[in-house]
């Protein structure tokens, strides 16, 4: 072949420590704070839902933090994930700029949720929780803790938002086949969710009313503890596998990246692509423009405001400074369910303040219509959400052309579409429109 | 990490030519015979349906067919594929067998289908051919060869049986959104599809109808091939990428199998894992017990006659000297789509004859339940029809255990199954029986 298009590292390059921005921030994260005080929360009052492994992450100094071998172990099966060319993409665009991607489809889940997941997982197991509950949307995150509570041998509660878990049977199916239980939320599991269902019998449900359901199972039933699939600064920590490897693989294809580019919903799979070479920049060792891609619908980077909030919508959580369009924000339907979420990670959000990262929001319109041409020319169908990365990786290639710009793009591929396809149907049939 | 259980293979180590092993039958495998003059078919009788450089690697003596470049940087997409120990599922077992697996699920259609889809889009393309048609059952073929020709430009036409194309909407998706055009056969598209239509308005299709469909769309429209996604010899070599790969993997890990194990429909899966083990086999390096599996529902391998027989139903191909269970042989609708086919690829058939290689038969349920412990210990969720590899590698282990035996066992993972959760569904709420 002329030039290589793929850059594919060995098994025993899974990265072995994950990287943690907060010890480079030039400027301290503000904490979060008790939603009753209003005092800095500390890690006592994180411990009644999270184990104390993990609280000690979310609060961590340190710069890098060592992966367990048996997580390692586990990351095995689909790490370290490819770094490929979009060579065919480029043709198709006439663009000069080269156009990389990081892939994440790969895991048993089909995104990069599971990297998190995993790592939860384990140090939840050796903490000795018996049990996790947590609540999902369209299912990604519900799947991938259900795929590694089989694989440490814990059990795993899920609550899946009802319209969801009518409508999208495939990922109900897949935590079912990893041996999760999953209910529709609201549920006759909780007094909360009972008594939702009292107040309207007919409730599609909400990821508030689901979080809240997943809490109250958590300090009601021994041995359980609560899992969160992003926002959370160990959750970003667990990410960063993502960016410590695209870092090794953009070294192995050559050229230094102009342009990063990933996704934001809650923002640990922006953040994971994206920490390791804001590192690198804060060093000053190279000046990249990395760009967070969220949804014009759901703009909490572009549109929200930096200020405390809580995390769910029922204003249980810690209140955390972020990016947010209020926590009662109900952001329309939109196809990318996964970066339907009225905040941003703290740390992200910090990272934004402080002009390490920029933001931008695109329409869905857009987004699957790039997708389709992403798919046409390269093979792979992008994720809903992906898919928004994909748009902002084309426009730039675009305008690199149109300046005659030898642009170097990286952007993160979070994962695929193949239980998104009849968004891709509704797109296809003209029938999805800009909210 | 105590011991590594990933073995990956750098991008330039994707074969640079198939291996075709008609060149070392120990006895010349029976040519095709001409259906209306049951003489030998020789290439002029496949040039209406198929382009010249296809035909003659159809029939090509030479040991090593070079990989074109442009086939190389597709397959690079995906390729090479991971091999993987299963260390927790050998865990799980108690068995001091080791048990690997070459996963072929990480292709952007999800299994070992788009390996020949694109080398016979290219070679399409470069004869000159404008559209290809081709027929589906669940859809895994007709997918990866939308897939191949929106890659290499080519107008793509699939006839999908119409039970399918009503109940598994996904696939047919997939193929949308590749940009091909997906009709429920029998259709209204080719006099065929009428004329069955016209008799039985209701008729719910079958694989005969949609080859017969997709070979008059073939033979009536201009600058229009046909392409075949199994069975044939082209397609075989094809698929030795997978066991080219693997060889050098398990090189990699360390020991020398004892046991391979592929799943067999039409064939294709099994020969590409399996053929160039045999060619070691033949030339006195190893000793391996290369096992075929096909479900007990289609067992052409295990009950069906050594002999001449047709293809496809409707008995327009030419026929081949096959294990059958006779063209007119309508399996029972079992949830391994892929593997309901009557017959058995010629070289499958032979290399069985001569005693390269083994078939054993199994059940469903026994297959289901295999498939849904490998998925909670190793995390990805089997293909149905991957599955049945899954379950002999599986009672291969045990018995192993049993006899206190260290074997090594190696088996093809050809899919992932995220689009046949309905399938685990009725497995688990105990819906799924042996016929």
């Amino acid at each position: 072949m002329s030039e290589p298009t793929s850059f594919l590292l060995p098994s025993d390059r899974i990265p072995k420590a994950w990287y943690n921005l907060n010890a480079d921030m030039p400027e301290p994260i503000p904490p979060p704070l008790h939603p009753a005080t209003r005092l800095p929360a500390g890690p006592d009052d994180l411990t009644a839902i999270f184990p104390e492994n993990l609280v000690m992450q979310e609060v961590t100094p340190e710069r890098w933090v060592e992966i367990p071998d048996p997580v390692r172990e586990v990351l095995a099966l689909w790490r370290p994930t490819p770094l490929l060319r979009a060579v065919r993409l480029e043709r198709h665009l006439q663009t000069p700029a080269q156009i990389y991607y990081k892939y994440e489809g790969v895991s048993p889940g089909g995104s990069h949720k599971p990297n998190t997941a995993v790592a939860q997982a384990y140090y939840n197991k050796i903490a000795g929780t018996k049990r996790l509950a947590t609540e999902t949307g369209a299912g990604q995150w519900g799947s991938s803790l259900a795929l590694a509570c089989s694989l440490f041998g814990l059990e795993c509660r899920v609550y899946m938002v009802k319209v969801s878990f009518e409508q999208k049977p495939y990922r109900k199916l897949m935590m079912q086949t990893w041996g999760a239980e999953v209910f529709a939320s609201p549920s006759d599991q909780t007094e909360f969710g009972r008594r939702v269902r009292e107040q309207d019998p007919e409730c599609a449900g909400s990821l508030g009313i689901a979080i809240s359901e997943a809490i109250e199972d958590t300090v009601k039933t021994p041995g359980t503890k609560y899992s969160l699939g992003s926002v959370l600064n160990h959750v970003i920590l667990h990410q960063t596998v993502i960016g410590l490897e695209a870092l090794e693989q953009m070294e192995m294809a050559g050229p230094e990246p102009d342009i990063i580019i990933g996704c934001v919903g809650g923002g640990s799979n922006f953040a994971g692509l994206a920490f390791p070479f804001v590192e690198k920049k804060l060093a000053g060792k190279a000046s990249y423009k990395i760009v967070a891609v969220e949804p014009t619908a759901c703009p909490s980077m572009t549109r929200g405001d930096l200020r405390y909030d809580f995390g769910d919508t029922a204003g249980m959580t810690p209140l955390m400074m972020m990016k947010t369009l209020g926590h009662e924000f109900m952001p329309p339907p939109i196809h990318a369910g996964g970066l339907r979420y009225h905040g941003m990670a703290p740390m992200v959000s910090h990272a934004h303040k402080l002009g390490l990262i920029d933001a931008v929001a695109v329409p869905q319109t857009h987004v699957f219509d790039s997708a389709v041409t992403f798919a046409r020319t390269e093979g792979i169908v992008p994720a809903p959400e992906s898919a928004h990365a994909v748009a902002v990786a084309m426009d730039e290639a675009i305008a690199a052309r149109e300046a005659g710009q030898k642009k170097v793009i990286l952007f993160g591929l979070s994962g695929h579409g193949m239980l998104d396809l009849t968004s891709y149907e509704n797109f296809l049939a003209g029938r999805l429109q800009d909210v």
